[in-house]
């Protein structure tokens, strides 16, 4: 998407340079926008653990590109294929629970296996490494023409009044290599000339809201506000939320979400005045041996330092306070579950379904 | 409560010299404890103005002792009375919107002109101050017996495990003379030795939570977690959410509540997982002309840089930080409404009454 009127994905080969992988360093964002080279395994694997990278999407792509890398780096080694497995081994491990991470790195494997010469297989890695951050992105394209038709409905509804919509978190084109989930409807939405407004929840503790999502949406010039996670309920009650869409980290077969913690007690206020809740996911973020989110997800603990220390820009230095008393202890879970209930639909890259066992197996119906 | 292991209130008279109001300047906190002295009615106005005191409570006992003040500088001037009348109405003028602050001064008024002689009439502002001080604090005590049988109770049924109470914003005793509303039941069960935890909420975007609440009880030693305003909902449905107890700003005459912005959602979540959710107030939050919460409750919006700024610590300097996109908007909702059919129960000076109409005037039938 947009940035400084500039289209940007969030990995990419550099120009004239296909050695070095380009990417943006979400650590500093908002207040600074700075391109990162990556020209080692190495350098991938700092990215990744020390979250310079994040998002199921993207962590799948830097894997991907990663694995390009390693064989650049492998060529020079007696055993390219040896040295391969290594460098696989040590990037799966730089962030153990992410799938997506394992997923690209075994694909890449698999792949390059079936090269025959090293220029052919750096060719087969290349070239895979740019399908599945293409395949990212054309997912999250189709996610956005599928959810742009629920826009359109409330928009016209609305007699073209802008559509109010809330988010929880990034879901956005950030978190993956273009559009995002849950904004690739609004990124759509906003490109083909519909009115929309986005409540941006900024997404306590982290602030990836406030920080990425605000970030993203004024780049591309899409209207919205910045709110106070505690405000939803209040914006719900007086009217002046249209439809919610949100991302999701684990979604079971039968719909129950997994997403950022605060994600369940939006739904329960969107259900309290009957107004849309949808998630929007590529189907990889599907867990289909899971039936009961509430039993089954388990939910990570983070340090309690996300909550009591807080970072931000003062005298233009970037700058860690203590926002709360020392000795105070904090807990910081990461997610939370919003059962399948309080969910009127999920758009996927194959169309919009009920968040229910049948409505997914109607999409998917491979899985059954 | 306790503070360093010894016993303060809010405001007082300095010991042995009685022309000079201490407060706790609460800007400072949890940070710096620090004791401002106010030695005139400016000085008090800054104070409530600055919001070196706040809550409905405190601000109302210091509108009293603002008066007693007024007193001691009118006595020097040729008409004692206009002069009080003039401290009056700019100390009225300091918050405009808090109903305790012209209900104290008036108080006041109405007491001094009884007295005849200038001596009488500091006399008689000094024990009115000293009075509204400690009914307040009495109210809060009252409050905190009624509440401590609701505790009680759940820690019979819980074998005496710990009972864990989650709380939202800051309806403590530094939001009044001493013990707070919400947390009065808190303290006075710690006291007697019952075993309870408190969730404190941090409250965006004042962080009254963290700064506040957090402070007092890790002052008085009762074991709390802080926890982002985003956390409550799953805590819920994991069942480590035993009661949820809040204060709140306005209640109308049947049940309805507005508090702090993000109340709602939490009621919402306790209703979802059974888990009983109590308002604890002092009767003079009930403003019996209102029958609907929604319809009639104006919810002030306050300046967007709340949001977009955060104050703390860095390098033991009180510093702000922006943590958000300047250029992007946001909106600052201080207040919403909790329907009456969310609430458990209302627990007032004069016992525990059904969130409705006929639970209230049971306790108050002088009001039908």
């Amino acid at each position: 998407m947009l940035v400084h009127g500039k289209h940007y994905r969030t990995i990419w080969l550099k120009d004239g340079e296909e050695s070095i992988v380009q990417i943006i360093d979400q650590r500093l964002l908002p207040h600074q926008f700075v391109i990162e080279d990556l020209k080692s395994v190495a350098e991938v694997i700092t990215a990744i653990k020390d979250m310079h990278v994040r998002g199921a999407g993207l962590i799948g792509a830097a894997a991907g590109y990663g694995m390009y890398l390693a064989s650049l780096e492998a060529a020079t080694s007696s055993d390219i294929d040896e040295s391969l497995l290594d460098f696989a081994h040590e990037l799966k491990s730089s962030r153990p629970t992410a799938v997506n991470l394992e997923w690209a790195v075994n694909r890449q494997l698999v792949a390059i296996e079936k090269g025959e010469t090293v220029d052919e297989k750096i060719n087969i890695a290349k070239e895979t490494a740019i399908s599945i951050a293409n395949e990212d992105a054309s997912f999250c394209k189709s996610i956005g023409l599928h959810g742009v038709k629920l826009i359109a409905e409330i928009s016209n509804q609305k007699n073209g009044e802008p559509v109010n919509i809330l988010t929880h978190c990034n879901a956005g084109w950030l978190a993956f290599t273009d559009f995002g989930s849950a904004t690739s409807p609004i990124y759509q939405s906003h490109d083909q000339g519909l009115k929309v407004h986005v409540w941006v929840d900024e997404t306590r503790p982290r602030n990836q809201g406030s920080k990425l999502t605000a970030w993203e949406l004024l780049n591309h010039g899409v209207p919205h506000t910045i709110i106070a996670d505690n405000t939803g309920g209040h914006l719900m009650q007086t009217g002046k939320v249209d439809m919610v869409i949100t991302g999701a980290d684990r979604v079971t077969r039968t719909g129950d979400v997994a997403n950022k913690i605060g994600t369940y007690l939006k739904a329960l206020a969107a259900m309290d005045n009957i107004i849309p809740f949808y998630v929007a996911i590529p189907s990889s973020t599907i867990d289909w041996h899971l039936r009961n989110g509430l039993a089954e997800i388990p939910i990570e603990e983070r340090d309690e330092k996300e909550v009591k220390y807080m970072d931000g820009l003062a005298n233009n230095q970037l700058t860690t306070i203590l926002i709360a008393p020392e000795q105070s202890p904090a807990a910081n879970y990461g997610f939370d579950v919003t059962p399948s209930r309080l969910i009127s639909g999920l758009i996927t890259e194959r169309g919009v379904c009920d968040a229910s066992e049948v409505g997914l197996l109607d999409l998917f119906p491979e899985k059954k």
